[in-house]
């Protein structure tokens, strides 16, 4: 699936840096469109409205608006994972390691376990998905709680790295709304 | 002002522990009730919608799902302050410090100089408002970019502490949808 508007975006306002590193945060992560994210939250409606969502699963900070806005769509509840223990969660939570390629670190990340459970449909909701550690993350908070999986809508993926291709093997549905194939300063190529 | 519909989800849902703590991870700043944040929006659209609103600023991580649906409201976009500079953030950037009695550390805070213009009227967004460190970062950033500084919405405001008391003696429009008097494990009395 992909989706027109946000690739014309992409190209209108995205900057690529070195090779690897594509900057959105024009309209995505930083500062964000919440037009652009209402019609995003659309288009998933459309891709995973037959599936009975009851709960939307993101991981701070940037995949939040996104998830919110989208679940006006699905009329469910959005739970955003954590990067570490705060003292204002509570103690009872499922937890799973996530590596940034971005900062260069791993962070422990949780979610409290009164909020994810058995009878649960999840749909995962990130701006991202290129190395696939985020998502892979969230996969595992899910399998933890023994919710269902219902899919995962991203905004952003990088195809040319190896995290679609390692999530949609395991059998996780990936709808992701554009799918960069190939992209150098000045020049993006969507698959 | 006040928001009957967040008090009363603040006796059902919050939890107060330890006489300072108020828990509202049921429904505010872990799992989200996006439905309660499209009301939300609605008050402070009426509160400060002849304001001419053209950005609002909010902080991440628990921020953010309230300003972006609060952002529909106003048809304006959301920047998030980010709490560290990371790879993926342009050079030229806004920066404050701001501590987190709930972490116990202070982060630096940063804008990216691009989104935030002095012909810009900003709206700041948050969650909570305690001792005021991270509202009066937000509006140090604003300061700096020489923008027009609206206000700040605010859903949940301790007034014992002195973070509500100290902003609105600059001279600052301060609009919290709940304004809690004094607490204790099992009761909430609201202002």
């Amino acid at each position: 699936m992909y989706m027109k508007l946000l690739e014309e975006r992409i190209r209108r306002d995205g900057v690529v840096e070195d090779g690897q590193v594509l900057k959105v945060d024009r309209f995505l992560n930083h500062q964000m469109d919440v037009g652009l994210f209402e019609e995003m939250g659309k288009e998933w409606a459309r891709l995973f409205g037959a599936e009975n969502v009851t709960k939307i699963l993101t991981i701070e900070a940037s995949g939040i608006g996104i998830a919110c806005v989208t679940a006006e769509q699905f009329n469910c509840p959005v739970i955003f994972a954590k990067k570490s223990r705060t003292r204002n969660i509570a103690g009872e939570v499922y937890s799973t390691q996530v590596k940034s390629f971005t900062h260069g670190n791993v962070s422990t990340v949780i979610v409290s376990k009164q909020f994810l459970r058995p009878e649960d449909k999840v749909l995962l909701i990130d701006d991202f998905l290129a190395n696939g550690a985020a998502l892979e993350g969230l996969i595992d908070l899910v399998e933890q709680s023994g919710a269902t999986l219902v899919g995962a809508g991203i905004a952003v993926e990088k195809a040319f790295q190896p995290g679609g291709e390692r999530i949609r093997a395991k059998g996780v549905r990936v709808e992701s709304l554009a799918r960069v194939k190939r992209m150098e300063p000045g020049q993006i190529e969507f698959c």
